[in-house]
């Protein structure tokens, strides 16, 4: 058998590797993955079925491994995670930060859970890891690790330095230290740089800043990632309601926060149900799409509804079909632009935003501005260059007036009232706006038509 | 008049602040603000006019006053760095990082860029911020502060200490020390806080982590991004083509890609054409959303066109008018549903990617499944509960399937394509891409009922 070569993220160690796996060749994994990094090994792994990743990760020493492990997609982590024993599983958790140990016991149901955490042998660290697990998740409670470095008011330089030598194990990244009173209440901050550059007896309390910015525990992810990009914060501390000091959130599980978040509103807009991607199993993808594409199929045959109740008129004035697709597509693409414009400013909230009145006056002068070139510029082409009647083209020309403000409208408001129900407002760009703006516009159309053309 | 109360970022601030910049309370203003946050400032000033936002620049402390400048939103920064003087600009200049710097010069036009730059006090800041002028908008030289801290391989603990304090002022946020060779290669790194845990006489070079990521000056903002996230980096070395280190990316810049291009996705799937906000004027709105309508418009028209050209058999089979917007519609739906499925797996390029030979059988798959399903669907309600002839059932259900398979092959190619020319791939979600599957829908829905009814 050829031996297998130094680890590298390609299509031709995969296949060596698979064969490693299959020759239960140990010595020749764990020699070749040796020194990669974590992320790199778990992209691999993600390739892998489930039964070569876990024996791969079995091989792998055990500290590593648990990085490992937090790193692999979401899909292969489940499965993995559903597959090892209570003990082997809580061994690699005692290699985790707590918050990161959260996210791999979110897996299993809570019997299993509970299985797994008697089995961690530090008890600080089972402590940490059942505080968390009680917190809603997507709150900076779920989100936070309660490993961090705290250091009291009273103390020097040189205690300071001891703490943090006394958890460096623990606490992987150490940007700041917080300073605590003798309560364990939050004041304030030194930077690491600070500490290098103090005398040893210096106090805290002459270095430390108390400008600082905090999140309290039930806070909403997405509010943390917005605040960590406006303040440019790498770390937040994270306080409970008597501003106790109770975990830190890390830049790094932000950044997951919002690729997520952007994926999501991805997905919203554009009607995928579940979160899928292109490599996934062609049944998984269709089933993603259908219930989507069945809602627009049932807004399609109500459209078709309700203009076959028009067809006495149709047969009388048959120019009536052709400015269909007009009407329902300027509908949808209004409505569109109209909600997306609403999920943005939801998502960068301001004290200073305008008031509900004045941006609904603001949303209808925009979309009377709109309508009317829109209006205008199909009234003058079903004119003059389609040489239609004139009374056609207002008829064309005003519904399309009417179904513009009528898009604007809904396109506002759905978002906000989606919002207000805590379901994510890019949805209201999705499929669903556009199919009831769809069977909205054909309604206005046909309503303008049979009054004005007498029909 | 009223005493102007401490900084506090709520309308009622504002107005106090407005007035007091109109009294020209100069104390006043500069003891309400000082001790705040830059970026809260910079949300206040983005508040107000023009003129009033420079009042309040020239009355703070200089090295504020530079925070708040970088904070500020792209219009009114590039507003008040229009007016100031260079002598002035230059003041503030030379109390920011280079990166900072780069981004207000490039505010400018050439000829004034250059002018300011001759009035920055610190030789070494104007030639950092020459070089970093050179490299290309969006790469990582552009990203890049030329400002961090390294270490020679031999140096001592003590001596890189040394250093740090040397470069405190200059270098705000400090995560690793970057150890170069004589020749000043990059090698490694050293974590803060491992300079902090290292007796004085200990060496750099038995100390540091030969396993470090960096990236070349020429690759894309949004790549590093990606690089950040994955391997969960706080900062990232800049190297040459000759690994030397140049410069460092730190993650607060790399959050303001991600959302940028988050919003810049969203922007192009709506169909707006500018960076505009809900708070934007009106005439703003509707100048970067008319383009994108107009596309509609004018795919409406032609639909038009293309429908009238069947007028005759229309006539004569009145039901094929209900059906058209079921077929535009799911044709929208299906491209949007698959160029997004797209745009996301581009967005995460992986070296397992399936060939492109493959993933086109699996759109291909998808595609007839999708389109069999809903064929069906469609096919049972217009026979069976809508009671048209059989014949006028198998029209629907065959052009809804051809149409499901031809916006697949749409949605699936176009961003691609896109993406090849260097065109955000997103926006082939967006109406350009919807107008013309509705128009490509059109053409087959009408070509089959002319074949199959012998029209």
């Amino acid at each position: 058998m050829e031996r297998i070569r130094e680890f590298e993220l390609s299509k031709e160690y995969l296949e060596s590797l698979r064969d490693s796996v299959e020759a239960q060749d140990v010595s020749g994994i764990s020699e070749s993955i040796e020194g990669a990094n974590e992320a790199d090994v778990a992209a691999l792994l993600d390739e892998l079925d489930m039964e070569e990743a876990l024996f791969v990760l079995r091989v792998l020493e055990r500290e590593f491994a648990a990085d490992v492990l937090i790193e692999l997609d979401e899909e292969p982590q489940f499965k993995v995670v559903q597959e090892m024993e209570s003990a082997e599983l809580a061994a690699l958790l005692d290699h985790m930060e707590s918050d990161d140990a959260v996210d791999i016991l979110n897996q299993l149901v809570v019997k299993d859970r509970e299985e797994v955490i008697s089995h961690i042998q530090e008890k600080e660290k089972s402590g940490y890891i059942q505080e968390l697990l009680r917190y809603e998740e997507g709150s900076a409670g779920s989100l936070m690790a309660k490993e961090f470095i705290k250091a009291n008011l009273n103390w020097t330089v040189v205690q300071t330095i001891e703490e943090i030598r006394r958890q460096a194990e623990n606490v992987e990244k150490i940007y700041s230290i917080y300073v605590v009173d003798n309560k364990e209440s939050l004041l304030g901050r030194v930077a690491l740089k600070k500490i290098i550059l103090s005398s040893a007896d210096t106090k805290v309390k002459d270095i430390y800043e108390e400008d600082l910015i905090s999140v309290p525990t039930y806070m909403d992810e997405e509010e943390i990632a917005e605040i960590m990009r406006r303040y440019d914060l790498e770390a937040v501390p994270v306080v409970n309601a008597k501003n106790k000091l109770v975990g830190r959130i890390t830049v790094d599980d932000v950044l997951d926060v919002m690729r997520e978040q952007a994926e999501e509103d991805m997905q919203a807009m554009s009607g995928i149900s579940d979160d899928v991607e292109e490599s996934d199993s062609v049944f998984r993808l269709t089933k993603a799409r259908l219930p989507w594409l069945f809602i627009g199929i049932v807004g399609g045959l109500l459209g078709a509804k309700l203009i076959g109740g028009y067809n006495a008129g149709l047969s009388k004035y048959i120019q009536l079909a052709s400015f269909i697709p007009l009407i329902t597509a300027t509908g949808g693409n209004v409505g569109i632009q109209s909600s997306s414009l609403v999920v943005q400013s939801l998502a960068a909230k301001s004290v200073f935003a305008e008031s509900l009145g004045r941006r609904f006056a603001k949303v209808l002068m925009v979309a009377m501005l709109n309508g009317l070139v829109l209006g205008l510029v199909v009234f003058g082409t079903v004119v003059f260059i389609y040489n239609n009647e004139v009374k056609f083209g207002i008829v064309v020309g005003l519904a399309l007036f009417c179904v513009v403000l009528l898009a604007s409208f809904m396109g506002t408001v759905t978002p906000i009232v989606l919002d207000k129900f805590g379901v994510n407002p890019a949805m209201a760009s999705g499929p669903f706006i556009t199919t009831a703006n769809d069977l909205l516009g054909l309604a206005v159309y046909f309503f303008v038509a049979m009054m004005l053309l007498n029909l």
